[in-house]
């Protein structure tokens, strides 16, 4: 896309947040998302005519078909309320199934799961982590997948499975050689949630909130859950592969999400300090504290978001293999920026900022998980480090 | 109290909050003080068998007589739970308020409203911040009390009157004489919660969760409210006085209270990372990230402590104005230990620590005004050097 | 330049850097400047030779005739070693002067001062701050340069006139309209140092170190001095503009040069970790604390450099008005970035960080300055934010 | 001692560093120590005639006979400028190896190197560390010393042999038994500095000084030295134990004297702010980013303060080894806060700070150090963690 035709269309999406999804965030923190769901149903609708549905998505497939440096710059726009992306049918996890589908999906497997998913008829789910096993090591996993006759009979226990309430399917990775080298050993395998065996055992209260429908996390138990060995994704023991492979694309549409939260968490501390009245002609904005914090969080907003598009681009030109280092930092340094930005947002709003009279104190509580999933900070430090330990030995 | 008896009655304690408070933690965490009620009163009842009730006030009222210090320590057993004081009747804002009843109202208050109060038969609020006024400036205030006839006439808007809901009175803070200077204009009023006009707007949601019952912070609307003089606590124009003598006392419990949830939110980070494998023969405790947190905040904890225990002493010997500095400075530094003690003890849980299967997510999110009420740490940093620097000119 | 000539040249540079001046290091810190001089000047005609010298400064004038970002990374290159930049006539102060004397002087003073500079001939000072002001106000100023017939006569008392030691002449801030608005009340004028009245008392002892030649900070007492009306540079009032429009690009070229330093204490400290053995087959690089250091040492340095990169690139294209925030913003960020880095370093060399067996030791104190001079690091927040703030109001 | 004598005591020491010492410091620091030696000789002189002389050594031995808390307030006094536990033969390595020679030492050792220390006549130092192994593991070392007759023979190669320079003896760690278990293969021998085939290479520049007299850091070569077996110091192969006993109390002194500077510090901090205008009417004082310094440094030097007092009474009652973990804990702590306090401390001075005008820029690079020696602190973190998982475990 041209540079001036995507300003053009970021100035109008940016429009769009502004006054149709906004004005709708604190019915959405107060009432959940199935109370909701009719309204952005609406919205949902007006995007469509806009022509920004599906803005990751390859125009053959109903989509924008935007670049990952593009798409970046929409969830960053997106990103400032959180019910923008799924406004637009770009949320996790379902963008990150369509990707997997799209890029490994069999005719029948599109026909029957990704486009539904594209024309935003159904949810979909991701079920990996594992609530015995550390997240930080994905390759170690008790979920299996047996062959028997045509089927898959997998069962297993996980959890973080989000928005599997009310989903359509799950895809799963489950173990279908244990005894295959360490990271050949698992699958991603298709099971609609109503296949027998499936069984939603709760939505997890994540920060005191169950949460409903996709914004929501559940622990699911997988009982002699039996589905045909045509829904296997990919080739059989590639299911770790074909999750790390999507790592970079989601890594920058997360960096570039938070970077909207913190933009709009930047606007609202700056509104606050002007705004409130500490006495007769002075307000908060005058306090020397509050102007580092605005100053700092410029600062490190600017740097974290030229990072990240200079983690695009590097994936863009040299793939995601040569950009490793780049996609693992991105994820520690501007997770960092993004709790620290919020944190000044919330002391600035004092008491306001502990209520969800704004949105910064669903963001506080529910990005936490920012800096733990898709790996916690510290293994990304680790394994980076050990990279540039191995260039010098 | 000898050294012994209190290290006695204090470890009684430590067992009681651990055998029979901390096992009703999660369905507290799950269904709300309200649903809870039935069984919290039964542990009440137990407390009071073991002669453990109120333990901050004097015997002559019903309670321990335990010194400031010796609550303190109880303070800090309590904390390692969300309901721990609740249940021992100690909780803000009851407790506070019982200090202020013993220390300036009148006989009849004190048989009318303390009373109960003492014996748990009814519950209590504190009815100070204006959500137009910035809490951190808490002489600037826009709620009236107008003497007419025998009646004080109070209208005005408050927020965060933490508890009210279901309270049987209020303690409000409103301007009885507006040309005063600025120390001197407001008074301490009790206002039973069933008076005409006394309006609980909505339990706020703060952090996702409006809360009900104790565990709420309401918006309050005073149209018009009739109460007569005689419901003025001290004298008039003393409402400020009033509230900062029970910050320094306050404070300490406070503080106490932190340090008690550092201790378990320390214990839980330590044993889940002895629990957690990593690989096998591995857990997470074997990493040095995580020693380096285990070790940071048994540090900065000790120092909190010691330096809580030092204000403590410094107001038994020397009284709360000489004390100011210390009072203010633990404010903002074990607050920080606590914020930082949490984050910690979450990220150590990975996945785990954004649930509320733990009571770690619960402070993270509710705990985070401790930086923000009573004064946020930015106006204490600057009073604290403020006072140095005026030793110095 | 085409990218790839730049990017030729700077592997040359970066090879010369590595075989010519690196190797001179250990020198320089146990002897300081003078006693090495005569080696510089070897390696200063190699410099010509290669056709590098003074890359800074326009062909015509006998440079390299680089751009604003091309010189950047020149300075990236030559800022790993504390000679670097002496080694190729772009150290400061001489560069600014230099920049100030293409853009302000006269034919004559060019012919007189410029050129001898731009030759390596000679080498200049900066004459500014003063030990009796705020050097964060440099608006406030007690030299003064009072006109009689065709000269100035100057009076007055500076410090941290760096390089005033051994230098040919002076540009010295001198108030020349007491009674102009603030801005306007300095002009820059040239004080040739064996003018009469040209007193250094001291080079000041910084950080243990008075040092010598270039590597000096002079405090300097101007009696009487007087100079022809035609060495004053630029228009008289014009002292602080000037002076201002020459902050962007130093900054530029600061900032690289810092991250040049990080660079080399980067590759120290890795190299290091891999070298020490802490017993049989373990190094420090195994330990997951230097893995952090090295991960958030290599983002944040990547982040600065994106950051410096973009503001010089907006520099270039929008000019230094324009680029305000970005080179406030760069000055604390990577100020920041280089004081982390070089105490990861140190740490991770134990004792021998202490010594001056490496350069790191030279950089934490002396870079410490960093984020004090030029306006330190609390103003340029405070300015960012007022700016910001003024967007909203 | 009575506390009112201590009082009177530090009083008395208070007014003497005030009057008597911190007039020498500025040119201690432009001089160094040789130059200083005669005026500070005069300055011990009166001292001694004060009763203040070795206060941390029993009475018997000619000291003031101090418990390990008296001593550490004393050291705390004196810690205020450089050179005052020299001026009370306090200092460091000395009062190590008076108390290793109290403890250890045969009467003949007392005769001949006690003795002589206590009074003041001669200089020593403690041989340790070596440039080839990690500090952070002193059991690992090179040097031997092999019996032959009545004889050592010692050959070896150190560093940081702390005022060496000067020494009448070394007392040297050096393998007695490589076969022996890792904790009992060292011993400490006194060899006296003229005996053949001891070698100081260089004093080692560190942070730009390489010192003189006592105020140095040698690098010593050990070839064939040849000391009578009656120099070993305790038992053979107790080495390692000798030294671990002397850390305790040690870690007292010097985290007081650290908090000595710390107070000094912030004293000059607190004036400067106070002293340095702005504007008309302005002073740094009114900038809330100073406050903030001020009241966190205040906050942090107390915290820290309570427990190193703490520790020391835990070192007093209940041994040493009892205390491991205070004893690792403040190292890392107050070392943290030094750090900090400096940092701020120069930050206010701006310019200034950098200078050697203030000592601050001396301790800035000196006490850097801090945080290395004697154990980094990553390796005291570690320590610490794994005795407290192990009481999990």
């Amino acid at each position: 896309m041209e540079p001036q035709v995507i300003d053009k269309v970021l100035d109008t999406m940016r429009q769009f947040v502004r006054e149709e999804i906004i004005p709708l965030e604190a019915e959405f923190l107060a009432k959940g998302f199935t109370a909701m769901l009719p309204k952005l149903q609406e919205k949902r609708e007006m995007v469509k005519k806009l022509g920004f549905w599906c803005p990751q998505i390859p125009e053959e497939y109903g989509g924008m078909g935007l670049s990952l440096m593009e798409h970046g710059l929409v969830s960053e726009v997106l990103g400032q309320t959180p019910i923008g992306h799924f406004v637009f049918n770009c949320q996790a996890p379902d963008a990150g199934n369509m990707e997997i589908l799209i890029d490994h999906g069999t005719p029948e497997q599109k026909e029957k799961f990704l486009l539904p998913l594209v024309r935003g008829e159904v949810r979909s789910c991701f079920s990996m982590t594992e609530p015995e096993h550390a997240g930080s090591n994905p390759v170690v996993m008790s979920t299996t997948a047996v062959k028997e006759g045509n089927s898959y009979i997998i069962d297993g226990h996980k959890w973080f499975t989000s928005a599997a309430d009310g989903a359509a399917f799950a895809v799963v990775m489950a173990v279908t050689d244990p005894h295959a080298s360490v990271h050949q050993r698992a699958s991603q395998i298709i099971v609609p949630t109503d296949t027998p065996g499936f069984e939603l055992i709760r939505n997890i209260s994540v920060m005191g909130e169950p949460g409903d429908g996709w914004a929501s996390h559940a622990e699911v138990r997988y009982s002699d859950v039996r589905v045909p060995q045509e829904n296997l994704l990919g080739q059989e023991g590639h299911g770790f592969a074909i999750a790390q492979e999507r790592l970079g694309p989601g890594r920058i549409h997360h960096c570039m999400r938070w970077l909207g939260i913190c933009e709009r968490a930047f606007e609202l501390m700056v509104k606050q300090a002007l705004l409130r009245e500490l006495g007769p002609g002075t307000v908060l904005a005058d306090k020397q504290t509050i102007q580092n914090w605005v100053a700092e969080s410029r600062a490190e907003m600017n740097a974290a978001r030229l990072m990240v598009l200079d983690a695009a681009n590097k994936i863009d030109k040299q793939g995601v293999y040569a950009s490793r280092n780049e996609i693992s930092m991105i994820k520690f340094f501007v997770a960092g920026v993004l709790m620290r930005v919020l944190d000044r947002a919330i002391q600035t709003h004092g008491a306001m900022g502990m209520t969800d009279d704004t949105p910064l104190a669903y963001w506080y509580r529910h990005e936490r998980a920012s800096r733990i999933y898709d790996g916690p900070d510290e293994v990304h430090k680790m394994v980076v480090a050990r990279r540039i330990f191995k260039q010098y030995r």
